[in-house]
């Protein structure tokens, strides 16, 4: 069999079930946004990784290596965001093809550096070495838990409400504008503030940080495969359904203006992905505690669904119909996507 | 000015001088084997990242995925081995063509898990991701120090003695083998030894131990780069020079035949790299401790030469007359290699 009839999920747990082993100091491995370890400690330790391929997450034509350098870093912190974590040390791993201009690294650093100092983060590590064509960036984020608890996957209850920040499909809509051959100096105000949000995202630490130490969600997860993708990994982590109600999807002005021109079709902000919005599940008594993220935080947040017994997910329109779902978003390796 | 033009470490500088924030609980960052951070804790974090490309790092017409995956994440542990800490946690980032069948992923981890079982390291975390068409390994491995300090790369001293573990050159002497058509399953047992050396190299976390939990050592450093370049590093970091006596080189048997065969030149073992042994410096009045390493460990640990004031490395022969170097050993992106 072959890795792309597998899939990126299945092969994870492939990969996992060779290593099985106790670990006494371990609070969470394999299967949440973070691993977390320290038991004991003052402070628990998190760590997450991500690893881009040119050609695969990223494409020097439509990108900046300032822009690249940014993302890079800013999608590890959005993990360490979806656990309530503090980002603090990071480690940068560098392939390039001996041919690369300099200036690509210098670029690519003014930009990880500008979210580095705008989060707190020091490089302290990491590796480079030649490649043979393609572009590859492995960062690993290190951070702590500040006193709170990690907020896991697996906590999702019969219940819970579930809630999103910010607004979804501005990313995908805008990678779509590039491929199409739209650039970001696009005098299109609504087609640059889609392809920003692509080029650009804002990771949810501010919001993490409160929704942690209000001790607010049951459940919480970034959305980097897409809403419907990413709730199912919830769903799954906390074995239960979560039911989503299509007409409560927070879409912008400039979404709705770049996917009429594009045709996009309904599911398509829900299977996108690349949102780094904040996707949590919250039990009723707590619900009123969020309205100070939109007070205090400016954050946008909003309640799209619940969670029920049962497993997968449901999406329903404005009838109370259940919607027909062929794919629940991004995953490696499948062939067609 | 293109990437192969600049070399390795002067790439790695130029990436340094854009993150260089203070961070109070940071204790090592960029330019050891690890980075050690959590001052101020119960023990010492220590962390370190290896990303290895296929066609430059490692050739699956050479070497099995199941080797491949314990070397992956032996070269980790030697880099903790190097700063005297105890490996505990690591991540896996693997980037996969499509096309790959599933069982490479298969053997690899359980190649992998072997050595993982061995030192007791627990997988939490890393990344799948496809591929277009290189496979690409990305290993960040965890330790601590327990108990002890951190060996580092900078406290080498006038009159220092230079030390060097088990036998240098074979595994370099493997690979042109390799290389030039020979295989594991050869009937010259001196050839299988040095491939395995190449192939399954056994870092020396055990002696590494010992040295750091006596504070013998003044400094030290695994041998990956080759024993001169690793030496420069050494030499380098604690502004001083080393002086490495040719006859004292360990050599093996194995290695000697090899060598023979194959019309390698006198430096070829110095600057081969990829030994995996530990090199480090040790004040004379420290020196007779390193017997109990080889009656206690059986590990061999040979005197190959002293540290002295001045800068960079120099070779000598046995009438004391320098020896020309023209290169130290292996760095990315260097033309020629």
């Amino acid at each position: 069999m072959e890795v792309k009839d597998l899939g990126e999920f299945n092969l994870i747990e492939k990969i996992a079930a060779h290593f099985n082993g106790r670990d006494q100091d371990l609070l969470i491995g394999i299967g949440d946004d973070c691993a977390v370890y320290g038991k004991g400690s003052k402070k628990l330790s998190l760590v997450t990784s991500d690893m881009l391929v040119e050609g695969i997450h990223f494409n020097l034509d439509f990108t900046s290596p300032y822009y690249l350098g940014g993302k890079s870093l800013a999608l590890n912190i959005s993990d360490i965001a979806a656990m309530g974590g503090k980002p603090r040390w990071f480690l940068l791993s560098l392939a390039l093809p001996g041919h690369m201009d300099v200036s690509f690294v210098e670029e690519f650093c003014t930009g990880a550096a500008h979210i580095a100092n705008k989060y707190g983060l020091k490089l302290i590590g990491g590796d480079t070495v030649a490649s043979p064509d393609k572009i590859i960036i492995s960062i690993t984020l290190m951070g702590e838990e500040d006193g709170t608890e990690p907020i896991r996957r697996d906590g999702a209850a019969d219940g819970d409400q579930i809630f999103v920040t910010g607004t979804i499909g501005d990313s995908a809509a805008g990678l779509e504008l590039l491929k199409g051959g739209t650039s970001r100096d696009s005098e299109n105000k609504s087609h640059v503030e889609v392809i920003m949000k692509h080029l650009s995202p804002t990771p949810r630490i501010l919001e993490s940080e409160f929704i942690a130490s209000g001790k607010i969600a049951t459940s919480m997860i970034d959305i980097s495969d897409g809403l419907l993708q990413d709730l199912n990994h919830i769903c799954r982590s906390s074995g239960v359904r979560g039911k989503v109600w299509l007409d409560r999807i927070p879409l912008s002005d400039s979404y709705r203006e770049t996917a009429q021109g594009l045709d996009l079709d309904t599911p398509f902000p829900l299977v996108g992905g690349e949102d780094y919005e904040l996707l949590f599940t919250v039990p009723l008594e707590k619900v009123e505690e969020l309205d100070l993220l939109e007070k205090e935080f400016f954050c946008r947040v909003t309640h799209i669904g619940e969670i029920v017994r049962g497993e997968g997910v449901a999406l329903y329109d404005s009838h109370n119909n259940e919607i027909e779902l062929t794919q629940y978003g991004y995953e490696h390796f499948k062939a067609g996507q």
